[in-house]
């Protein structure tokens, strides 16, 4: 497979890293091609802004998801937006590897997802989730985290990793783009226990081993939906 | 009141900036104080890196938390996060105005969060949620959406808004922080029609005016949970 890796983490001796670089050198073993975004390194620029359109349909109102159409239809985005890009076409698996901040991803990645998920190249009426742009292709969360497992349990205090924290990521951002996104790897509070970081380092490579394998989360296609974009009754 | 208003769209022209200029001068007729964050006008800087902070506790390895705890205790962090953290402590009520993009905070907001929100100064053992730093003050998002009301309801295509979508901010951003998030405010796809555009600007007005008596949202303080971080059985 043609594998892409997002790496979002400013440090290199992070246990992020050591993910990433697990990742790298166990799927190049196994025949994968693989691509790594290394968001840091690359001086990733995280904010939408008029710079990232070479040319602009509209100069006297600005709308993002206007100028990404526009772009779309020109190629004329900036050229880091347009690698990008290139990148998620020519691949089978991405994975996203970075630190939950904020109960979501580190801004850097944010960033990449408002820039690079382009209306018209991602999404356009009628194309979204299981018809998006992206469809054909699977996604994987590989995340660390600041508190341990248990906080994150349905009654956890800092709530639910999947069904609450990790969903405007995984259905919101992967499964909207038409990517069929996979169960994530959580490496919970890494950082506190070297023995923990053995563990988990072995363990993602035995998932890395398997990819194929790892269940899809199951969201329900748009054929499941009315008119009015609620769930039809029988698949309630 | 002193109401600080966190503003994030690059379009002067826009209907998130016609809100944030409404509240600005309805607040300001009421008598209250009124300072606004533009982050866009500002340049605000999203990515967080060595450069946050003007001395370093490691050098060697780059460890975010650490070092914005080490920041708070020799107040040297980075000046314009200084002036965001001095502006919270001033404020008794933040409005966040943003439009929805990617399910959650655009980039530059996400880094304003990753950023300011520190560690010390926002959390620390034992001080998060009802006990964080911004304690007794109150917290709004006004925020704009691409898809309308239909979309966000809980058997909608995108998602439940408040239980799904907008969790992570108003729990694990603005709760977590130690603030009190009260309803939000949500203009449903407002660029389709100027007539709707107009009576949102109107709720708002009249929101504007009922600060106070909006409506807490129902999170649980810290003492519902139990030594293992879980819901305790009386409350669930």
């Amino acid at each position: 497979m043609n594998i892409l890796i997002i790496y979002a983490h400013p440090e290199p001796k992070s246990f992020n890293s050591a993910l990433k670089d697990l990742a790298v050198s166990e799927l190049t073993s196994l025949g994968h091609q693989v691509k790594v975004s290394d968001l840091y390194a690359m001086n990733f620029k995280a904010v939408t802004d008029r710079d990232d359109f070479q040319l602009l349909q509209n100069e006297n109102f600005f709308k993002y998801a206007v100028e990404q159409k526009h772009a779309t239809k020109t190629s004329s985005f900036s050229p880091d937006i347009q690698e990008e890009q290139d990148k998620l076409l020519w691949a089978d698996f991405v994975i996203f590897q970075f630190p939950i901040w904020w109960y979501s991803v580190p801004a850097i990645l944010k960033g990449w997802f408002d820039r690079v998920f382009a209306s018209g190249f991602i999404y356009s009426r009628g194309n979204r989730y299981d018809t998006g742009g992206l469809k054909g292709r699977k996604a994987m969360l590989s995340a660390t985290t600041g508190s341990p497992k248990g906080a994150y349990t349905p009654y956890g205090m800092d709530g639910d990793m999947n069904e609450k924290i990790l969903y405007p990521i995984n259905h919101g951002m992967l499964y909207f783009a038409g990517f069929e996104p996979v169960e994530p790897f959580i490496s919970w509070a890494p950082s506190h226990d070297e023995e923990d970081r053995k563990q988990y380092l072995d363990e993602y490579k035995k998932r890395l081993h398997n990819l194929e394998e790892i269940p899809s989360i199951p969201y329900h296609p748009t054929s499941h939906y009315d008119e009015n974009h609620q769930l039809k009754m029988e698949y309630r």
